[in-house]
């Protein structure tokens, strides 16, 4: 009764799958507080104390019709607040709600944005180390992905890019702040980035969309300023999700906004459509109405920059090869040896859990994600150390 | 920079979307009360008030992890209080939380079984009238539709739906109480329906799925039972969706419940996967937590029955020609004429918006959606009864 696809691609599993089961299996033997998961971004840290004053307000609110449909895209005062914040933010500085649309967060945004635009056989680009769903969102509308690796260090590697090019490419897809690497692209790099691709579609005459999937905006560390590429490039959509800022996700929301340079009167439309095939229909209306109050909150960033410079420092004294990341909640180190997956056992046989890099089209590297509490995280370094000094 | 076949799509537009703009263009030119609007199956009605005390204890609540990911699937024990009722019901008899996802709605519960099942060139068989956005579905997955017309009365036509069965058909669409026809499937005709499929499958050697889906499964009149033909047939699916029975079409929720005597260890799993590569990932964690408090709560049935019971005295007594609903907030009438198109314009020029059948793939019948206030309905009756006398 499967499809073909789906039942290959369920047998196969993916790492980070096979991952959670072991250490399922681990906690059972072992008991959970024995167990040093650092696999998944499910942040342990609860939504801020706004998001709860919010709940409450929502609770006490009988405004008529707020649960009914809305326009497929979502409510117009929602969309824009967003609009504002976007344009003062300078992320998107023509932005009105007429280019932004309200999804069930980053995931979803990312797939009706595909549906709208690939015809099959286009081709999408995916800078590897890469969000491994991001591969069957592109096959899922029967496009092509197209894998361009980023350099050493996880920033952009342009030469690569521009070899990737073809007059099938219909789209990148860019995610900055990285998961998994922790990389914040620098704003000269993404202009160089958005140079290229202005010079490609003059010679292929074609279009080719930028699709910045940005979760992980507001997780920036050091007082880094965001940079968008969509800001500077006209073909541009930004997908968002209010998962990782205000710590909720669960609860599915975010949106996608494009530039409206693309100049393009039938894309609202379009994502519209699509979001309603998809079976979405609209963003639920409660969580659009929730993040609407919220949009200016966000959790403490200091809680994951404090652990991101407890990690680096501890795994880099101890030899590790690794990157200080810039955002995110993630650090993705080298593995001792080049491979990843001989590491992710080693380490498994102290109980500890870590995503080897074959789930990102990286394998000489590891993920740890450290959205989780410390004392996990302290175990966790213990092992980790012993590791590296005994490779 | 959109698709081939969304641009198209966009371009023809939906009949319901037509009229919903010319609906606005008249209520911008006579005054919102003066355009009597019953195109849209969106409630008035407000969600109970059991609603708005769960919304109060959920703003409360400070259980850790609430908002985090959860397994795709959904929470256990929301599913296990689903499987509970679905059980005592006899909806799905043998039913466990292992054969239940939650989704946001039925329209993506719907989604994510036809992207599970369909091999590209599978046919999925919709019996007219229909819901038009399942051919959409279906195309969506590379699936092809095939139309089997319902009687005049629009009870099930089995010699026609015996007809369409081929070796390619992977699955059957059924819809009750039904939109737009307001038709319960009578228990005899779903038995006798199971025992032509069951025959097709040992004919062919092939499996082919009923997808049952209950949206109006409460909206149902008389005292009459509820019968599921997912109770009966192996290779069933039940989708459903809270936003009639509690009025919240915009908050996106509901499930998928599949009859565990399809034998498939994997189907949990194909479901799952397919809710993630969707970009839906999980059911909205909030929305979740507030249906398992209202499991035993609905709108008040009465409602909708008095409203039922005067707009089909009212047109049958004026002459038109309807099947009385057993369930649904609709009526389907045959137009005047049996030209629902030329139906549909001259009620516009007495400011009454109905939905051609055309809509539905039944072209000589219009639509009503009685889910509005009492006014509306009142005069757009007054308008609908001279319409039939001057025919």
């Amino acid at each position: 009764m499967i499809s073909h696809y789906i039942q290959e691609a369920i047998s196969r599993g993916s790492i980070i799958r096979v991952m959670f089961e072991r250490g399922r299996k681990l906690k059972a033997q072992y008991g959970a507080d024995q167990v040093f998961d650092l696999t998944l971004g499910n942040p342990v840290l609860e939504p801020p104390p706004e998001y709860f004053q919010a709940l409450h307000e929502l609770a006490e609110l009988r405004d008529k019709g707020l649960h009914r449909y809305m326009p497929n895209v979502g409510f117009d005062f929602v969309r824009d607040n967003i609009a504002q914040r976007l344009r003062e933010r300078k992320i998107l500085p023509e932005v009105t709600r007429e280019n932004i649309i309200m999804t069930a967060g980053a995931a979803c945004g990312l797939n009706i944005v595909l549906k709208a635009i690939l015809n099959p056989g286009d081709e999408v680009i995916i800078l590897a180390p890469y969000f491994v769903e991001y591969l069957h969102y592109v096959t899922g509308y029967q496009g092509v992905f197209v894998i361009a690796n980023s350099n050493p260090d996880f920033s952009l590697n342009l030469d690569e890019l521009a070899s990737k090019i073809t007059p099938k490419t219909r789209a990148l897809i860019i995610n900055s702040p990285n998961n998994p690497s922790g990389r914040v692209y620098s704003q000269s790099s993404l202009e160089a980035m958005a140079d290229l691709l202005y010079l490609k579609q003059k010679q292929y005459h074609t279009r080719i969309a930028i699709i910045s999937d940005e979760p992980y905006r507001e997780l920036i560390f050091d007082g880094q300023k965001v940079f968008s590429v969509a800001s500077i490039y006209e073909n541009s959509f930004v997908v968002y999700s209010w998962s990782k800022s205000l710590s909720i996700p669960g609860d599915r929301i975010g949106y996608v906004a494009f530039n409206p340079a693309m100049n393009n009167p039938r894309m609202l439309d379009a994502l519209s459509f699509c979001l309603r095939l998809s079976g979405m229909v609209n963003a639920p209306a409660i969580m659009q109405w929730l993040v609407n109050k919220l949009l200016d909150v966000s959790i403490d960033i200091n809680y994951y920059q404090t652990k991101r410079d407890r990690i680096y420092q501890s795994l880099k004294s101890a030899g590790y090869d690794l990157i200080k990341p810039e955002g995110t909640f993630y650090v993705f180190p080298r593995a001792p040896g080049d491979d990843a997956l001989a590491f992710m056992q080693k380490a498994m046989q102290l109980n500890i859990l870590v995503v080897p890099g074959q789930g990102f089209g990286w394998p000489t590297h590891f993920r740890i994600a450290y959205c989780t509490d410390d004392y996990t995280i302290d175990r966790a370094l213990e092992g980790l150390v012993a590791l590296v000094r005994s490779a």
